[in-house]
């Protein structure tokens, strides 16, 4: 079904979607007041919430959610992200375009997924005098996200960007012989691990171990285990993923972000 | 008022609405990469998020809140279910329309309150190759789903589905003397108690029990009672309900769901 | 950029904007349901969650984040607040209509932002009999807001409402000398404790004390502590709020709303 039916006209021109991703929590103002000022510069755009669940400063969890999802919208569309402990201190806000995508947010790493290459333009947000040094996302990314949602070029939002843009450092999977070792880089809602590594670092026959213990061969689905069974297989993002069959994998083993995976190949 | 404003000509044609039911969080990238699939797919589809706060597997549950919820929206409306602990394994996948509303999720029982009776079409969804084993939602439901948005024929969808579609078991109320016995069936964030004893099967001057309990007669409304006070009425959905006024009934209680409700007639 | 970029012509007036904010948690149907009514009244209505995630009937806190939210807007957006313990009580229900926006709901303080004055028009809501006691949101507010969104005039909904609108009673800053005192009024998702001192009562050259704790002077933004430090400045409301620099203040100091606020002025 793969793009068969996918309308090649549309109204995605008159009406660009802004994805948000927060840390902003579900009880507070803050969405809404991010939301009325987007709705209020550029009515008629699309929003859609990404997470405002992730944990207060979390970088690291947003990067991973953002990596996840941008790619899956529609080319145009403007994603914001404001998980930005640092607001309020010199670092850059920025925006650019990337894949046909384009981004509003803090200079604090959470667009690494974007920013593999140097080749990304980048435009720095001044800040409007009259902002809130604790808000941005009201008084900054969301008019410059309303501005570009209604047409505006990227280029009329700053000035170039001249530095390089903070990038999280990943711990890298690495031989041992002939077992890639890496780590659970993010653990979800079911309490399934998703790891470094990535398929095409593990053969299918490899044999899986999380910390010490074994978690036999690669499987392709649950199905492959009984009810209660652990396993570990390509999760849908395409890393491997070690889950418990209806039940939870990380409070079966303990095991959290930074926990040791090994990939057996011989 | 009902009914007086309601628009008989507007966008609904031109702009379906997609709900979207799962047990995913809010704080996962899940439900966001479905809607960046929805969206790419279905520009200008309006998606309404029902609830992502289901347990996980709760297919119980997720089957109350679609009985609730489907038929508040309007006609040509898709609803996509996607709590779905059976994925990867071989339950089917299929999509329907019942009651000039559109359904698309897994063939696991979260379709009871629309499949009464045999004469619901259904159509079985081919699993692309490429869909990822773990996450049919994105790979399959969704897809699906943003095509019946863009005006594909289900019939197009897939082959006519064969068999009988899963169904729960619901335990059904019954008469011991002059009493209707029924249970507990869901409770909600107030703490509100919600029965398998509809309006019809309790006259108004019933009086209810709850476990050993005496509630004295049905009221109409938390009025009736004092502040504190537990009180069993009709609620929203139609069926017996049990709350305390300004409180949780859950809690002060102790009854979960499957707890023994009694309407005594006599 | 502020307003450089807004559209002044575009879609809102075919498409309103009808804002929730309600009680009811993101598991229940009670959202959906309302939203679904709204959609079957009003198709092309754009829906707002502003949150449903207050604390059961904390009608407070309802009021505070209606007023930090409902001017961020465009003018025309309908405000539906469902934080109703008064349901099924005598309590009125009322639209009303202030500084070009609309607003529909009980009369329970929950609009004290809104109504400062005796100038605006309030319109009594007629119970229709089919609607439920205990679910007004659904029979009773989306139904008025929806009729207000497809262009229904306010006078229509109603008759006028003669009393005076119930008003939560606030406690007042006030002088100890060169002292002023006030409080903490709401606690935020980052434990930001936001307090009832707002930047006019409170010079630059303040120093700040919560419970008998000294802050030292008012601060302009995090970067002025080093990080786990405390701080006072003007928040993103214009109020006086006590942080701790990618940290919670809530936690740190225990405090919690009523907690006592000093500005020192001399």
């Amino acid at each position: 079904m793969d793009g068969a039916y996918r309308l090649t006209e549309g109204p995605t021109k008159a009406m660009p979607i802004v994805t948000l991703l927060t840390d902003f929590g579900n009880t507070d103002h803050y969405v809404a007041e991010m939301k009325g000022v987007l709705l209020s510069r550029a009515p008629g755009a699309v929003l859609v919430d990404v997470t405002h669940g992730i944990a207060p400063g979390d970088v690291r969890s947003a990067a991973y959610i953002l990596g996840r999802t941008w790619h899956r919208f529609p080319a145009g569309t403007i994603h914001m992200v404001v998980v930005d402990p640092g607001v309020g201190t010199n670092r850059a806000a920025f925006a650019f375009s990337a894949n046909d995508h384009r981004f509003v947010g803090p200079d604090n790493g959470v667009f690494t997924p974007l920013l593999h290459d140097a080749k990304v333009e980048i435009v720095v947000l001044d800040t409007p005098e009259s902002a809130s040094p604790t808000f941005h996302g009201r008084d900054l990314f969301a008019p410059a996200a309303a501005a570009l949602a209604c047409g505006v070029a990227l280029q009329s939002l700053g000035q170039p960007f001249a530095g390089m843009p903070d990038r999280l450092a990943y711990t890298q999977p690495h031989y041992e012989g002939k077992t890639v070792v890496g780590e659970v880089v993010y653990i979800d809602r079911f309490g399934s691990l998703v790891t470094n590594l990535t398929s095409d670092l593990v053969p299918k026959y490899a044999r899986l171990e999380v910390e010490d213990l074994d978690l036999g061969p690669l499987r392709s689905t649950y199905a492959d285990v009984t009810v209660g069974g652990l396993l570990a297989y390509i999760g849908s993002g395409g890393a491997i993923e070690i889950a418990v069959r209806n039940g939870s994998a990380a409070r079966r083993l303990g095991v959290g972000v930074g926990g040791r995976v090994r990939a057996r190949l011989g």
